[in-house]
C-alpha cells in the first residue's frame, strides 16, 4: 500500500487547530490555495460535498468522504479531473490533544496507487511538497 | 464502560442499506419516529447538525458528531433535554458488506454512563427496545 | 491502495470461530496448509512471532504483527522469501458477533503494492483463491 | 463512558519509545513498580498473558488483551483481585511518530465503570497519579 504520512505538533490546543481547519470550504490556511468553493452550495461539513480549489493556477476538485468532530478529522478524495498520475488517492487530516502541554498533535496521510517505480516519488511529494508545506502555513497562521 | 451493542444481517447490499439510512434527517425507517427535522435548515449529512425527532409523543434532539461514506457509519449524541437518566450517551450505526452473499452486516452500539446499579437495565433497554426494534423496522421496510 | 477484501457469515458464535483460529501456529483449518510451525519456539499468540507454513509444496513465512482478543483479530505480513510478486502485503482477519442470531461475521482483507496493471489480478486472487477458499474450509470444519 | 486520557510528546523516536515499553513483562520504566513477572512463563508479547506486578507493596494482576507492532500499542485489563473500586477497566498505551522532529507522541487512556459520583475522582486519579506519573518516569529513563 502506497502511503504518505506526515505529523507535527502545533503550539495551540487541538480545539483551536480543529476550529481553523474543520470546514472543508475553507482551505486558505494551507497557503497555496487562492480560491475554495463548495459545489451546489453545500456547507463545508456536509459529507459528500465537493470543493473546487485553485492552487498555483490549477483547478482541482475534492470530495469530502468522512468528517468527525469526535476524532477532529476528515477524509477526502480527488474527483475528476485527477491532478496527479495516481489512483484511488484518499487523504485524512486528524488533530489530537497533547494533554500535558495543551498543544495539538496533527497528522495528515494519504493512501494511493500509482506506477510501481513512482511510489517513492509520490510518497515524498505528498509528504513534503504537500502536507509539510500546508501544515507549515497553518502553523504560521495560528501563531499570527 | 457501559456499552450497548446489537448487530444483525440484512438481505440487501450494504450500499442499499446505507442509502436508506445515511441521511440524519430521515428517521422514518426506524418505525417509531413520527417526525424528524433538522434545526437551522442543516442538511442531513452535515456534521454538527441537530435533528429534532418525535417518538411516542416525546420530543428529542440528537447531534450528528461524525459521518462517513467510507465506513458507511455515523455517530450522534443526545442534546438537552436529555430523554434518559444517562450521561455522555454516544451511539454509532455502521453498515459493512457481506461480500460472499451481497448482504449487509449492520451494527448499532452506544456508550454511556449512568447509576452503577442501572447499567444492565439501560444496556438491555438500548439494545432491545432500541436498536433491535429500529433495525427490525428497517428490515421490513427494505423488504417491501 | 490495492486492497483485497472478503467477508462472510458463519453459523457458529464469534467466540467459537475465534477460538478455532486465534492461535497463529494452527493453520490447518484453512484446508490448504499441510504444516505449520512457529520459529524459535514462540507461542502462536506472541506478536512478532514467525510461522513457517507449507501449502501446495511451497514453503512460506509469515510474521504476526498484531493480535487482539478484544477485536478477535490478528494482522500478519509475508517475510522473505516473498511468495508473490507484491510488496508490503499485510493481511487482517477479524471476527465480530452477529448478536441477534448468535452467528459470526468474519472478514479477511489485505493491502499491498504491485505492478499497476496487475492490481486487479492479485486483488481477485487473494479474495477468491485465498480468503474465500480458506474460510470455506473453516466453515466446513466448524460444521463437522 | 468514563474515560481517562493522557498524552505527551517524548524526545526520542517512536521506535525507541516502543522498544522500551513493548514487552508487557517489563514495567520497571514506570518508576513505581518494584517487581514484574508473567504467570505461566508466558513471554511479554503474548496476548492473553497475565503479569503480576508489585507497586507500593500492593500486588496486582493485569492481562494483555491486544498487542500491535503496527500501531505500537497494547491494551490490558485488571484481573482479580481488583485493586480499584471500578469495573471493566481497560487501558491502552500507544506510541505514534512525530515525523517532522523525529519525536514520539505517546497516549495512555482507560475506560471503566464506577459509582457515578466517583467518575471524576477516578478519571483524575488514573490520568495524574497514574499515566502522567508513569510516563514522566519513562521520559526520565529515556533521557538518561
Amino acid at each position: 500500500m502506497a502511503r504518505a504520512y506526515f505529523s507535527t505538533v502545533m503550539g495551540k490546543s487541538a480545539d483551536a487547530v480543529w476550529s481553523e481547519i474543520r470546514s472543508f470550504d475553507d482551505y486558505e490556511w494551507a497557503g497555496t490555495v487562492s480560491e475554495t468553493a463548495m459545489e451546489d452550495g453545500r456547507p463545508g461539513d456536509a459529507v459528500g460535498g465537493v470543493r473546487r480549489i485553485v492552487a498555483a493556477d490549477r483547478q482541482m476538485r475534492q470530495r469530502l468522504l468522512a468528517h468527525s468532530d469526535v476524532d477532529r478529522s476528515y477524509t477526502y478524495e480527488f474527483c475528476d479531473p485527477n491532478p496527479y498520475p495516481v489512483r484511488d488517492y484518499r487523504a485524512t487530516l486528524r488533530v489530537t490533544p497533547v494533554t500535558d502541554t495543551g498543544q495539538a498533535f496533527v497528522e495528515w496521510w494519504a493512501t494511493f496507487d500509482c506506477a510501481e517505480h513512482e511510489i517513492d516519488k509520490w510518497t515524498k511529494h505528498f509528504e513534503q511538497t504537500g502536507f509539510a508545506t500546508w501544515l507549515g502555513s497553518l502553523r504560521t497562521r495560528l501563531q499570527a
